[in-house]
């Protein structure tokens, strides 16, 4: 695991950089450069050689980076392990999307299990995951090594399964309810709230129409 | 509608300050200052007074905000008319996710159709909403003045929606799909996808390892 300490404006780019590195190593490119990748991502090129600097500084000037060491430098900040085990509460429309997705395993992300405790979806499968009962969550994320949480429960329910998760040794959620979370320091909580996403969306295109008018 | 340009750092906080003053409004508090909301929120003051300030603008020294007014203030941010149209574009799991999700109404975002190209689902509804034929889309948008579109379809189709979206007159999409979109560049695009969020609480979490490592 990467040692270093990355700023938050960066993080918000670590998705991109990789997806744009398997892109680039997926048609056999073996070498990449700040300036590519600003130029194809439409970034700052300053701000990306600066994020490459923090994110792997194997860099040398005027030939760029190897992209797989690039690769591995990137993916050493999301999992030491070979996987990273996840698992998701709540079987309902959310949880059942999260199940189905196919975009995680290739970052490692290792969907486990799903959990709820209605006695109708508990033994049944989503998408090759089975369902189990909310009573064996903390044993099963105890035993399992389990790291990341996707919490997708109603909200009146979310307060019962955090008391379940501070005994868990968990490291983050990723929150699907509308609750703010409520859990010791060392756990990370990242909310997806969807009104959210909408709302920042709105602000966007309230920029978008002023930002014309003003041209 | 409010006229100003919002920082894009400064748009990452709208949802927050919004569902705080909501919070406050409800528990009959009339008066908000940067303070409280910094505290409550766990936010730098001087950062909650400068967000204020550029949002609003309205303050004043000591006495802080009045409540209703910093609500609307930052509602005018999101919308200009009573309602904002929005359709869901994909009946699949996160499609039907959405079309189920309450808490879209109280920010003015009124979700007024479902549309798939499934003849099985056409027809049909999800939580009260019409599920319509993509081949109506395009008129739909245009008569019903539908400014937001969330797209929830598969990535193959991303590219066939989006030739129908750059004539619907519409002014944001947020992007559901795995794929980037490509369409004129008076359209908002925000991109929501589960692997990305999912990467950065794992960097995330490897910060902060880190730094109970160095303490």
């Amino acid at each position: 695991m990467n040692n270093k300490i990355i700023p938050k404006a960066v993080i918000e780019r670590v998705p991109l950089y990789l997806d744009y590195l398997d892109k680039l190593i997926d048609n056999d490119n073996e070498m990449v450069s700040s300036k590519m990748i600003s130029q194809d991502l439409g970034l700052g090129e300053v701000q990306v050689r600066k994020d490459l600097n923090i994110i792997s500084g194997k860099g040398k000037p005027k030939i760029g980076y190897i992209a797989s060491d690039l690769r591995n430098d990137l993916e050493s900040l999301i999992r030491n392990e070979e996987k990273t085990n996840v698992v998701i509460i709540g079987a309902g429309k959310i949880g059942e999307a999260l199940a189905n997705y196919n975009g995680f395993k290739k970052y490692g992300f290792n969907i486990i299990a799903v959990f709820d405790n209605d006695l109708n979806k508990i033994g049944k499968k989503i998408s090759d995951k089975a369902i189990l009962s909310i009573d064996m969550l903390k044993d099963f994320c105890l035993e399992n090594d389990v790291e990341i949480v996707m919490l997708a429960v109603p909200s009146k329910e979310t307060k019962n399964v955090c008391d379940i998760l501070k005994e868990s040794r968990i490291k983050g959620i990723l929150n699907f309810t509308k609750s703010k979370i409520d859990i010791q320091e060392n756990i990370c909580v990242r909310n997806v709230d969807m009104a959210s996403l909408l709302i920042m969306l709105a602000v966007e295109i309230n920029n978008n129409l002023n930002y014309n008018k003003g041209e």
